[in-house]
């Protein structure tokens, strides 16, 4: 799936951009978690509500590479031992799941060490159902951003960008992959333009989108992956219920697994509003 | 590990209490989780520090029944792939991680169908260091709930209520499964007669334990998992950094993973207070 070449380019272009060696410089200090962290003044405000971004996990949830990802063996059942247990069996990238750093970079952050202070975060949304419903390939643009900005003021310190394309509610249904008679796949993402927008001009920690990557689903180079994990930010990817939070307001708890050196994992998502 | 006749014993006796059929009547009503639900009225106030409770999850974790329960293979590495992936296998019941009712009963609630309200609540913690230090099988009574009542007021509404033991502190020695010659473990638990109480003088929803067992380390029978799980309500074990957390006033949010049909498993845990 990877061309080496095209990868090359990206990470070339990538590497000359003043903003990464800035990102990056940041991200190495976060490399020793803390076991506690202030938040965001951002997020002073008393939740009323829990919404749940996460969807269900089972064994046919769609992957970005088509085959099964998620399986399970039952040790124990009630009948004869008197209490269940499954052992599971996962891709660390399948289903509502977290990108760390470390993914797409050869010595980022472990999804452990991403400060926990970084993983309850203000979250912006930002609406692109309209473009997305009309164009499978639809991109987030730096445009998007700024026409968010003009609508509900600056974004938070320290925040989650999220894409919302209205791509969850095709999952169940051949749509949520989208792929062609080729085997591309068609579903909207972040443009790396995008990203590199957020890197420059904001502190975003994060992005998320409802689909199954960062990148949109014909992307040729994972641009967008390179350009935002290796600069030292997190990625959700499949998340689901966008569409019931607020443009601005609500505080996403993003509940990754804390498994040394991960490069991510399935997560619990629940956004306070 | 499973003594049937002792098990029976529990059973029968669990099933004779009025308390097991209103909160069984209680975690049928939940069945059907909702993607959203009101927060308790005790969360109204504005969070600015968060703590993580959760432990690291690696190889050598220690666990209730001593072997292994927790493995990786690396499937793509950064420099051939230009990318890092590992695929995990886990039991659901390794490091620190929830368990649903449907652990410990034959047809109860998964981990994937406690309602996302009932994932975010208020935390009491009940502090018993100094009686665990003297004596490692100690246990969670129900005078000790009722002296943090005398000093808090009375348990908030849905809450988790927390055994604070220090017991986190032993992680990476023997003493956190402290087994004696005869392989029996001894660390401090909630007493069976401790969450009858909840469940018949409160509306909590949870309890955590810093230990390896809701029950201490050698209890026989496995009381406190039936009479808490089978009556509709979820547990936390391994818990870590209780002791950053004020007896009152934190709200935890339960990262735990959405796995259909899921008995529990390793769950992010943070506390915003």
């Amino acid at each position: 799936m990877c061309d080496a070449c095209v990868i090359d380019t990206v990470k070339n272009r990538m590497l000359s951009r003043r903003s990464f060696f800035r990102a990056a410089a940041a991200g190495a200090a976060t490399v020793a978690a803390a076991s506690s962290g202030a938040l965001s003044p951002a997020l002073a405000q008393a939740p009323t509500k829990a919404t749940d971004l996460t969807h269900e996990l089972y064994e046919e949830f769609p992957t970005f590479f088509g085959e099964q990802q998620f399986w399970r063996e039952q040790k124990f059942n009630y009948k004869e031992h008197k209490f269940n247990l499954f052992e599971l069996r996962v891709n660390e990238h399948t289903g509502t799941h977290l990108d760390a750093p470390l993914h797409f970079s050869e010595d980022g952050t472990s999804v452990a060490e991403i400060p926990v202070s970084d993983l309850v975060v203000p979250l912006a949304v930002i609406d692109i159902r309209e473009k997305a419903a009309a164009n499978a390939d639809a991109q987030l643009t730096p445009d998007d951003i700024k026409a968010w900005i003009a609508a509900n003021g600056e974004l938070p310190e320290r925040a989650c960008v999220a894409l919302l394309s209205g791509w969850d509610k095709h999952l169940g249904t051949d749509k949520f992959r989208n792929a062609d008679g080729e085997g591309k796949m068609h579903f909207p993402g972040f443009h790396v333009e995008a990203v590199q927008y957020l890197a420059e001009n904001s502190s975003a920690v994060g992005i998320a989108v409802d689909t199954l990557s960062l990148d949109y689903g014909i992307s040729p180079d994972f641009a967008t992956h390179y350009s935002w994990l290796a600069s030292g930010h997190w990625g959700l990817e499949a998340a689901a219920n966008l569409d019931q939070l607020p443009a601005r307001g609500a505080t996403l708890v993003v509940g990754a697994p804390k498994v040394r050196g991960g490069t991510g994992g399935p997560t619990r998502v629940i956004a306070l509003a």
